[in-house]
Formats: structure tokens, C-alpha cells, sequence
């Protein structure tokens, strides 16, 4: 493929309109959105709307005016994304704090039932999370395998599978359908974490039979730096699990002001705190660019971008750890190096953002909305060049940041 | 005192000069900055550059440019305001989510005591989160008391004797010291809720000898609705406390991604998820507005401030129910009247904001950096002509909204 085919699948790329919608800086070839999501030109508008009209002029009477309700209706912005119906998402605190809440309501579901299993290798937080709440429960514990051996790790004493959907590394990408029938097969509940999912690949929970799910917005969705997560729960289990950080925000009755506390009806018993209101705005404005956005046109260009840097790499001599089944991968392409982290700041360098993952792991994130067929070729020219000559060897190129 | 009076208190005021700092709508009366504080004008432009520049421009390196150190850095910050040394205090999650953080650790010292011990009527979210911490240790309860009943509740079973500082409804002001001291002295720890406290009242938890602490920073603080909350650990417990939401910023090495958890020294194990940068570039801002301001000319202020909307309180035959003594009080102060929600709604119509918590309680805020003498004596004479005229017995005032 020449650089003209490039230009040419540019020209017939029906998402080529969404990059107008992006304000990335002039020349940079950002392939870390699934790290952090670049900002979408709307949202500057709408915090203007939010700092300054909101909360510096409306002040306390904003929280009839919208705010009230923000967890909710973000909530059914993202339910489209993920194939849920939108009295089955809500949105507030981080992956992190939504992934104990329902760690810990699965582990009381059934007596019997007190492991959770996961994926050796899972992102950490997620198996950081499931130690705290195994610590909660009395006779509660963590069983952690590896990916190939999920299914026959599924006994009778497993109470929650806890998987995400996306490899944070490699992006291989589990069989959402089949792990959820053997999980309930098994008499589990399944709970996905979609951060490397949503508006990247095609997911549908409810087609699936899901249970729970989490999912990170600030990646594939763009709504900013540390924005708030989102939450599912598959309504046949709405009324049967409750939270452990029973917090005032998901109270039946908030502002009764009553001492004892009784969880509201549906998602709200799932916040915790005052819902953050500037983060939400951000969020907000994000999600609307996805509306109208169709997903199967937005993974189809993936795989196709995806193809592009595969072939770079090949041509390069890089080992690639992602599947070459698109029906088994996520959006991002990562290749096995010893000075992945050398060549990650030699691409930094020359332009190209992509990022390491601890040992060896270069990624580079491939996001149709704003990445061109031509941008990922450019992306691919420049790995070629910089591993042909060897540039990331130099010395300034070791040296470690605090954040990798 | 006459208008002249209060004029003349007004331009020999020290704090005058910070109330051109804040984006107040001209002619409003704002007493409830207790439950939002207003937006700072710095926060405006700190949230340009957070928006545009450090996530629109530098994107992902932003994590090694300063956002990585924000929950220890805004710590610090607020450090001076509470009276705890910089390495004490760090900020993310919501108050509640703290709250659970701590409770639950506190719960785990002494497998002797397992009792949280806490007023009736503390804010709801306090006694509902101590509800979900103590569902999760076996054996513990929640027991809940009057607040004169407090000292001699404290029994030997007791883990945790948690109180808010300043009451949200009545102002009433714990004595920090003596339950601090009659707390060590039974043989527990002490976690104080400074919700209503922080920039409102001096607070000094070292000399307090006080254990833990929580925080909100939307209200005095003036960090925006929903803000970021900080936590407080005093230095002796840093290393025997944990914290059960083991997410991956509070790992020892964040970046390293193991699968074990291990929890950072120091403050840093409080952290769950990634930081909340939009609200954390906010709440900086607002915290910079402190830097060098006297906590205790803050407090006189409040102080002089009170007296003028208790003597109109009194001129208008209202049952004031926060106390006359300044060391028994906050800084904001409520009236109990069967029609105080339609006395706030015909309040607000003249321009004057409080609010109103169930199921009798008006509530007016004292904020001594955008409230000058003559404002609090118009707002008070305001509610005097609301009083004697009976316009809150209007109809439109009766009608409930949503958030009260």
C-alpha cells in the first residue's frame, strides 16, 4: 500500500469529518488515546458553560438545573456504546472505587460463593481492587489464572469472574459471549471491565446476558484526564445488590436527611458522594460526540488502521503480541522489545505518541475518530525509521519519567 | 448598629480586598457558600489552561508535567488550613468515599473493638457509609448517640469515635480537644468530619493530638461543585492503616504493574483510581485564593458577621438554634420555623440565597472573603421584611424541588 491509497481510503473514510471535531496539536501523531483521549473542541465550550454560567453565576440552584440528574443521563449517553439499556448504567467515581462496589455486592450474593477469579496479568487495579474486597468478606478469596485457563477455573465456590474485555498490553480480547454462558453455566456472575473497550470495539452486554460491568470514559471516549467511570448492572440484579459505600448520593431519599440508610431504587444506589460536577461536564460534552457515531463503521476503520502499523512492524522485524484476528483483539497494536521504552521516547521525539507498559511493551492506540489511514501510515514510516537506524539507543532515551 | 456602622466596619475590614477575587452576580446576596462556595476568577483561567493547554496541547505528557503529584501537592496546600503537617493531608475521592477508607481501616486496629461510635443527626452521609463499614467487619456495629451523650458512650469496645466538627444544620462546634483527649483516653481513635469546618473555623489537628480527619473543599473552600476531598492520617498511623479501596494509585510503585498489591508509604496508599485532574485544577486555584490569609481574621470576621443575622434573627422573633458562644459555633447560622423552606424560596426571590435542610431548619452561610458587614446587614433586614410582611406564605414557595 503507497501513501496515495492511504490518502485515498482518507478520502472515502466516512468518520474523516469527526477530526474537525478534535483540537490535537498541529503535526503530532497521537496514538495514545486509549491512555488518555485527546479534547474534543465542544468541551472547551461547555466548561466555559460550567465554570462560568453554572457554577459562578446559577451557583447552588445548578443542582436544579441539571446537576442533580448528571449521573443518570451520562449514564444512558454511554448505554449505546456498550449495549446496555440506559436505566442500567450510571456514572460517578473511578474504575477503581465502581469495581469494589460490585466486587463486593457479588461476593454476598450467595454464601457459598466466595471467590472472585480473574486473569493473571489483568490491569492491576482491577486485581488490587479484588484483594481489598476479598479482604471485606470472611472466607473470601482471590483466584488468579491464566487466560487460557478461565473456563476450567470456574468452580462451584467462584462467585464473580472479573475480566477485562481488552487486554491493557497485548489487547487480546476475550469472547464476551461465550465467557459470560460458561460463567452462568458455572452459576457465577461476570463482570467486565470495558476500559479498553468502549468506543473501541463493538460491545453488547445485554446481548451477551452481562451482569456488571465497569468501564474507564477518560480513553476511547475522551471525556478528559481522571474522569469519572461508569458503572452497569444488568437490571434482573438492580433490587438484589446494594453497596458498600453507602454514601448519602444513593440514598432513596437524599435530602430527607435521615440517619438510617436505605438505598434508592435502581442505579442511584450506586453513587456514593456529591457527583463531581466539572468532570461530568467535560464528560458530557464527550459523549456527544459519539452521538450519531455508528460503532461497527468506527471498528471497521480500527481494523483497517490496525493493519497499517501491523505491516510497519512486520517490515521493521518487531515481534507484535496483538491477535491478527480482529475478532480477538481491541484498538491498539503492541509489539515485545527490550527497549520498547527507548523506542517509545525516540517516537515521542520524532512526533509519534504512542506509550510503554512495563517490561517490554510498546503501544500504539488506533482511534478512527481522529487517526487518518495516512497519519497511521506516517506513524508506521517513523517506528520503520526508528528502528532501522537505531536512533533509540541514544542515551537520553533510558531515561525513566515518573509515569511511563 | 446602623448601615453606617457596618460601612465603616467594612472599609477597615482586612479581608475586603478578597472579595474582588470571586465571580459573584452582581446584586445577590450569597449566604451559602457553606454548601457551594462561589467560583474564584483565578479558577476561570486555571481551567483554560488545564483544558486547553495541559490536556488539549500537551496530552498524555501532562501526567509527567505535574498531574501526578496533585493529590500530594493539594494536600499540602490544604495542610495549613486544618493545622496538619504537609505529608498528613492528601486529596482525592469524594468526603464519603474517604470516609469508608478510613472507617474501615480504623475497624481493623484492635480486633477488641469494633464499635464506630457517632452522634444521631451527624450528615447522613457519615452515619450511612459507618453503615457500610461496619457491614463489612464481622462483628462490628454502628452505635449512634446524642451528642451529649458522646464522652460517656465511649466504652471499651469502641474503635472509632466519629464526629463532624461543625454541625450542618445547627453549627453546633464539638470541643475538638477535650473529645479528642477523652477519646485517646478510652482507648480509640477520633475521626473528625471537618466538612463545615475547613476554612470556616480554626482548626489545629496536631495540637488536638487528632488521629484522622476528612474533608469537603466545595464549601468554604470554594473548589467547585462536587470537588475532590482530602483525608487526613496523622503521621503515627501512616504505616499501621491501610486503606480497603486498594487501587492502583495507592500501589507502592503505580507503574511497575504487578498483580500483587502492595501499599505505597506515606499518603499515597488513600489513592484508589487516577486522579481527577479537570477537578483537581479547579480546586488548586481556589486553594491558592488562602494562601495567606489569617485563618483567625477569617474566623473574627465570621464571628462579627454572625451577631449581625442574629440580632436580625431576633428582631424578627426567629428561634435561632446555633449558640451564642463563637468556640460552641461555625460559621453559619439556622433558624428552626415550620415554614422555613418557603421562607428560603421567598428569601432567594428577594435575592438573597441560603437554603433550607429538613425538616425545619433555614440556614444562612458566614463567609468572610466575599461577604462584607453591609451585605450580611441588608440580607438580615431582608429577612426581617420576609417575616413581618408573610410573603413566604406565598403559594410558589411551597413547591418542593428536587435538591432542597
Amino acid at each position: 500500500m503507497t501513501r496515495d491509497d492511504h490518502r485515498a481510503a482518507d478520502a472515502a473514510d466516512p468518520l474523516a469529518i469527526c477530526r474537525a471535531q478534535f483540537a490535537l496539536p498541529a503535526g503530532l501523531l497521537y496514538l495514545d488515546g486509549n491512555s488518555l483521549g485527546p479534547l474534543p473542541h465542544a468541551t472547551v465550550a461547555a466548561m466555559t458553560d460550567m465554570v462560568e454560567r453554572q457554577w459562578g453565576q446559577r451557583l447552588i440552584r445548578s443542582w436544579n438545573e441539571g446537576w442533580i440528574d448528571a449521573p443518570t443521563r451520562l449514564g444512558a449517553k454511554i448505554a449505546p456504546l456498550i449495549g446496555a439499556h440506559s436505566h442500567e448504567v450510571i456514572v460517578g467515581d473511578s474504575t477503581s472505587v465502581n469495581l469494589y462496589k460490585l466486587l463486593s455486592a457479588a461476593l454476598r450474593v450467595d454464601p457459598q460463593r466466595r471467590v472472585i477469579l480473574s486473569e493473571a496479568g489483568n490491569f492491576p487495579t482491577d486485581l488490587h481492587v479484588a484483594e481489598g474486597a476479598v479482604a471485606a468478606v470472611p472466607g473470601a478469596s482471590l483466584r488468579v489464572v491464566d487466560r487460557s485457563a478461565i473456563a476450567d477455573a470456574l468452580a462451584d465456590d467462584v462467585a464473580v469472574l472479573l475480566l477485562t474485555h481488552v487486554h491493557y498490553k497485548t489487547a487480546e480480547r476475550f469472547d464476551m459471549v461465550a465467557l459470560t454462558r460458561a460463567t452462568h453455566e458455572a452459576g457465577a456472575l461476570v463482570l467486565w471491565d470495558l476500559s479498553h473497550s468502549v468506543g473501541a470495539v463493538p460491545v453488547d452486554l445485554t446481548a451477551a446476558g452481562a451482569d456488571l460491568a465497569v468501564g474507564c470514559t477518560y480513553k476511547y471516549l475522551n471525556g478528559g484526564p481522571g474522569a469519572p467511570a461508569f458503572l452497569y448492572v444488568a437490571e434482573r440484579w438492580q433490587d438484589r445488590l446494594a453497596s458498600p459505600l453507602s454514601g448519602w448520593m444513593g440514598h432513596v431519599e437524599p435530602f430527607a436527611f435521615t440517619d438510617a440508610y436505605a438505598p434508592s431504587r435502581g442505579m442511584k444506589r450506586w453513587l456514593a458522594g456529591t457527583p463531581p460536577m466539572l468532570a461530568m461536564a467535560a464528560l458530557e460534552a464527550s459523549l456527544d460526540v459519539w452521538a450519531g457515531i455508528d460503532r461497527h463503521t468506527v471498528w471497521e476503520k480500527s481494523a483497517a488502521l490496525w493493519t497499517i502499523l501491523a505491516d510497519a512492524g512486520r517490515a521493521a522485524g518487531l515481534e507484535c503480541v496483538t491477535p491478527a484476528d480482529p475478532a480477538h483483539r481491541g484498538s491498539h497494536i503492541s509489539f515485545r522489545h527490550p527497549a520498547a521504552y527507548a523506542i517509545a521516547q525516540a517516537l515521542i521525539a520524532r512526533g509519534v505518541i504512542g506509550d510503554f507498559r512495563d517490561p517490554d511493551i510498546l503501544r500504539l492506540g488506533l482511534t478512527p475518530l481522529y487517526l487518518g489511514h495516512e497519519d497511521v501510515w506516517r506513524a508506521g514510516e517513523i517506528l520503520r525509521n526508528v528502528i532501522a537506524d537505531r536512533s533509540y539507543t541514544a542515551p537520553e532515551y533510558r531515561q525513566r519519567q515518573a509515569v511511563t
